[in-house]
């Protein structure tokens, strides 16, 4: 029997939603192949504008973002009601757009927490913001910590899809080759 | 001075956010004229299905009724992060997209407190949801409460929204004339 145990090659965009700044990294890899960084940057609105012109432009951002880099998956950040309670009203609402953005043009979206991220790039679900910073930094062998944080934490995002997601779509085939085997 | 002290005719589309059930009223009128419905119901997504898909479907059934009934203004209830946990994080993404749904297409958004919607509808910001239902029976002259509670809800939105939004062109208008009077 012919197993093909290579991974895929996979490109995600990762999203660290926020009213105020939206992190976007995109990065491309196969589970035990160096990663590479394609792209990273932030989504911006104005804290003056109204909140649905603020999410209009975080709507477009993304548009622009998810047109110019072709991910085969969106990954993004799950958010939790016990964060910060005056800011995850927006912090939700901008998570919904871009789930919405990525789910109308068909594509794969996951959702990953702050500890599974963690503990994906540095093995800890517990370790702080430095950490994640300096393997992300590290693993797609960048000569510095991308800045601001939301960036940082996009790319992070987008490793943790990378590694989880192509174990789960390994794991589906296996259960499919088992299935056809029978 | 000729001041028209008339109202405008305005059509109010209000939603009540949620993931399961999003509540749609649409209402006409002018402060100081009986309202009128126009349209009530429900969007509903299946709760099996992931979240990104339930939000595409919500942003595809607000763009129907928005299509459908051609609204002067779109009023969102305002969630809180207070409000129940488990539920709080789809009802705050409903509304994102129903916020972006009408500010894409220009039109006017106004967010407004369960309470202010309240104090609106019934002359108490602590009136009940049975309060809340008989006042907008009674001042869209309906033979029977509409049903479910976020259909309701939606009408007393909208409500809310036709006499706030009214007072507010007024002293927009006010402050216009004052100023060209100089």
């Amino acid at each position: 029997m012919f197993v093909d145990d290579g991974g895929v090659l996979m490109r995600v965009l990762g999203i660290d939603p926020g009213l105020t700044r939206c992190g976007i990294g995109v990065v491309q890899g196969e589970p035990g192949r160096p990663l590479s960084m394609v792209d990273v940057g932030v989504v911006r609105t104005a804290a003056d504008l109204p909140v649905a012109q603020r999410l209009v432009q975080i709507e477009t951002g993304l548009e622009a973002w998810i047109e110019e880099h072709r991910p085969d998956a969106v990954a993004v950040e799950r958010v939790f009601a016990q964060h910060n309670v005056r800011t995850v009203m927006g912090t939700a609402q901008a998570s919904g757009i871009a789930m919405v953005v990525a789910a109308r043009r068909g594509l794969p979206v996951a959702m990953h927490t702050p500890s599974e991220v963690k503990a994906a790039v540095s093995g800890s679900g517990r370790a702080d913001k430095a950490q994640v910073a300096a393997m992300v930094t590290r693993l797609l062998r960048l000569d510095a910590a991308p800045k601001p944080a939301d960036a940082s934490d996009a790319l992070a995002l987008a490793i943790t899809h990378v590694w989880r997601g192509a174990a789960r779509t390994r794991l589906e085939e296996a259960v499919a080759r088992a299935g056809a085997a029978r």
